[in-house]
């Protein structure tokens, strides 16, 4: 009888801690989102702060959110996804951050779980968003899945049969930086030179622009007006509304994306690309595909689908929670 | 004793099978190669014969070297490599191979089993090249290799931890057809602009060497009375005596091979890139590692290594027969 209230017991505190969420936290260079998640959802309350200047003041803003969901919830741990290459078993950024000074060389993971008592897995920010997507949506049995971040930049992450794929150095999935040009064209905010990502992303969408717009009037567009920095939501319903000059513009960007698309189908053949991030909603999905397939080697670029995330924003929070959530369950 | 016996003869039939070869074959737009293949060693003879015209002729061919090699060997299986995309499972050509026409569609494997009655594994041949490279440097343990082809074209191979990974659809590897430039400037065999392989194969320096001599007078250099098509030994030959327009040649094409290792690097993190193929002694490998660190992301391109292939032209025919015997052991 012991020995069976034990094992009632024991099935008790499981199924009690599968239902303790962990706390997701996004980390941007301009702001901090979090939320609690459990089973792939958003179970409380989501909070957004500004991302302070500094390592230690991060920190400390970090420990705030997480003791603050505490007050609601029994956390199982702490997931944050962050920019830049992490090593995720010192949960440490090993490589540049350009938009968060300082915070390469943190020991991220070290710090808040001895300030929380929390287990805390740290990883990057696409690859969390990847992760999320993949195991919302059920993939999880699929050969290959690439989630591409199209934001102000683009990340990606790789997910093999239901697993991040990191690489030998914990840097695979940087996406924007695969080289798209040979021309030294256009400079990558990483200090490259033709990176996807100077073409592909929201700025590479405005550059586009300015560069198209540069020696046209405001007789044959009243989007000349804008320049030097037209807005991407003002081009995109310019093309919708027939301007043909926004027209040329976004279709430019099409083919810019489908560039970089059509690289990753010929190394990784994936069963499918996953789009998020805040340019996401300005792809037409039937012309990216369209173009996909003139671009590819016949039988790559048919068998593809390429469809928008379903998660959105909060894909970091989740993947990030759920990866700690999965970590915690297998050690 | 019945037993003991039983084992011990059962024993003596595996060590017996594991010194029976496999032939390797690698079939080529030209030529076909074949070699018995053991323990990652070639352990006979290597016999080369032109690759006939049509489907039929070819399998006759395949057929008669495997029945010659029958002669001086107990054969296990036969591994056979292909250009073209293959379905490893039916042994079948599924995408298309300009320089072998009419071979798409031929059910390789069912029709070489039929008639010979050994089990036969039929792989794309940069796959095969690189199962071989990996296998015998006993590279298995690493998170990827990528082993790339450096020919008349480009073909790639994905190793992850020993095996090969083939993608959703078995298209992954196709790298000669990841897309390095933006403004269809060379058109690639394949119908496709400005793919790798239009710029960093053989035929990509060929047409960068015919591109720079074209306004070149024999005044400024030698090479220039060598146009429409500038051998590639006889650039290379006289850069390394240092001709500036041939260095500027050479120069550009390591550039171009740059471009598909950073976008590789960035997209799989491999350990190492193995470059074989016949372009492959003409690397300058302390030029191209400089070429890539300068233009990956810090922490990608110092810690990659880019070697030579040590297997030479038999990376396919060992590789092939290798996959077909490590496939029998495990069936």
């Amino acid at each position: 009888m012991t020995s069976a209230k034990g094992a009632e017991s024991q099935n008790l505190d499981q199924i009690l801690k599968d239902k303790m969420p962990a706390l997701g936290i996004d980390l941007g260079g301009t702001k901090i989102g979090c939320a609690p998640v459990c089973d792939f959802k958003v179970v409380g309350e989501p909070k957004k702060l500004p991302t302070p200047k500094g390592a230690d003041k991060i920190i400390d803003t970090l420990v705030g959110l997480i003791e603050e969901a505490r007050r609601d919830h029994i956390l199982r741990g702490v997931g944050i996804a962050t920019a830049g290459i992490v090593d995720t078993n010192t949960g440490e950024v090993i490589g540049s951050t350009g938009n968060l000074p300082g915070w390469a060389g943190t020991p991220i993971k070290k710090v808040i779980e001895s300030r929380t008592g929390l287990p805390v897995h740290v990883d990057n920010d696409a690859n969390a968003a990847a992760y999320g997507e993949v195991k919302t949506l059920g993939l999880t049995d699929k050969t290959c899945v690439v989630a591409v971040t199209l934001g102000t930049g683009i990340g990606g992450g790789i997910i093999m049969k239901g697993e991040l794929y990191r690489g030998a150095h914990f840097a695979a999935g940087e996406i924007g930086h695969l080289r798209v040009n040979l021309n030294n064209h256009r400079l990558c905010t990483c200090g490259l030179f033709d990176c996807w990502e100077a073409y592909g992303s929201g700025r590479g969408f405005r550059a586009t622009a300015k560069e198209l717009l540069t020696n046209v009037t405001v007789d044959q567009t009243p989007l000349a007006a804008l320049l030097p920095d037209p807005p991407v939501d003002q081009v995109c319903s310019a093309a919708s509304q027939g301007d043909i000059i926004a027209k040329r513009i976004v279709e430019t960007w099409h083919q810019h994306v489908c560039a970089g698309i059509v690289t990753l189908a010929h190394t990784l053949d994936p069963d499918c690309f996953i789009i998020s991030g805040g340019m996401a909603k300005f792809v037409d999905y039937e012309l990216l595909k369209e173009l996909v397939i003139d671009k590819c080697l016949p039988r790559v670029g048919e068998r593809l689908d390429i469809h928008q995330s379903t998660l959105g924003d909060v894909a970091g929070i989740i993947g990030a929670a759920q990866i700690a959530l999965d970590h915690l369950v297998l050690n």
